[in-house]
């Protein structure tokens, strides 16, 4: 269970320029719908919102954005993908805030389906992946993960806090009251991501690449949008257990 | 372009018991989204929608719904799969409908990040896929397609139509004025499709499986949710290309 000191979010890195925010839970109040976590960094009193979610939340982020700054300071969205459960609320973040989107160039011509969309505060992320320089020079790195699972995701790095964003990879589907915020055991975590990371991801191929990557980067967390925060041994655990994990086409060829 | 007699839409197959339906095009007020393709089966005057769309395009499937039968009548909804431009309008329909809905077993949990959704209404379909019989005796099959490119994507044979919905399979993508309802020459429309199909399908592997399993079907026409319908020669012909295609993973290996 989370603590209840926690409901309310928790921040991960904190400098004199920067944080790194968790912006809480709803377990509480969740019924049918899978769990989703949401990220809020804040550059010199600038904001930038990491999946803010669909519909169905946007009001318990407002609020819970409003706790560490200002609607009117997010300058910026990231959405990892075009799911439902990630970017639905878009013509309501667009509507409530100044911000420029970015997203995966596959989704560009996706996104005004959810309604009014201003696709001219859209931009698109190219397959390679880029970069975005914050306020106080800090580099995010906008990094691919395509096909884990959908053909166009990125992650976005923050390489002051040293936290990968994952989106959905390491996600972790809770059966209500069991959710943690960081993963002490990967070990004990396994029976919660095993099945989804089998089912969703496309292939080994594809996921041993991206740990890779992700190894090179050397995060200190990596921080997916379901699920638990892997930080200390979980992260190098979590990785050598992908890098190995047959899923998707695997399965069914 | 489409003919202006096409624009309310087009009735493809139709007996006494069993209507297959195109429902139009909005190709005259489409801006920055994708083109796509609704339809209609009407079964002894009881309605099947498949991908009835997104919040964009609500209002004008209910009119053109209503051209060919009461909303009141429509029993069943059908998503190929959980992306904005197939399924975010699903709030608003389940709304105005008493209908059923079925999607990929995989999507149940992040439907009701949309809006409001009554989860007792939406009946998973397993990865092996299923059947639903109508009125009429007729039988329309779940047909997996999955990881082309939603890890959990469905199309919906109608047997006695000889149609295949296809979802994002066949998808072209229109450059604006170019739009046709039929695939008359395939060879043309391969510069309309390759790109599509190379980066979001996730492999050869998966997609020529997917070819054996529809020759056996044998349908009269492929009908996509995006482009133009296949039918007579470019039904073969469109399978003879995409069952050789390198596509997604392979070209990033």
């Amino acid at each position: 269970m989370i603590d209840e000191a926690d409901i309310t979010g928790r921040v991960l890195y904190e400098d004199a320029d920067h944080k790194f925010i968790w912006l809480g839970t709803d377990s509480k109040n969740r019924k049918s719908e899978i769990q989703t976590m949401q990220y809020l960094i804040i550059d010199r009193n600038k904001g930038v919102l990491l999946d803010p979610g669909g519909v169905h939340i946007f009001s318990r982020v407002v609020a819970a954005v409003s706790r560490y700054i200002s609607i009117d300071n997010i300058e910026t969205i990231f959405y990892s993908h075009q799911d439902p459960d990630v970017s639905s609320g878009i013509a309501l973040w667009l509507g409530i805030t100044k911000a420029k989107v970015y997203i995966s160039s596959l989704w560009i011509r996706f996104l005004p389906h959810f309604g009014i969309v201003d696709s001219s505060r859209v931009i698109a992320v190219e397959d390679e992946g880029s970069k975005l320089t914050l306020g106080s020079g800090v580099e995010l790195e906008f990094i691919p993960a395509h096909f884990m699972h959908s053909p166009g995701q990125f992650n976005l790095y923050d390489t002051r806090a040293r936290i990968l964003f994952s989106g959905d990879i390491g996600a972790a589907v809770f059966n209500g009251g069991d959710d943690v915020l960081f993963v002490e055991n990967f070990e004990k975590h396994i029976p919660l991501v095993a099945g989804f990371h089998k089912r969703y991801m496309a292939s080994n191929s594809i996921v041993r690449k991206w740990c890779d990557r992700v190894r090179k980067l050397n995060p200190d967390m990596i921080a997916p949008q379901h699920g638990a925060i892997y930080k200390g041994a979980s992260v190098a655990a979590f990785l050598d257990w992908l890098s190995q994990l047959k899923c998707g086409i695997d399965l069914m060829n």
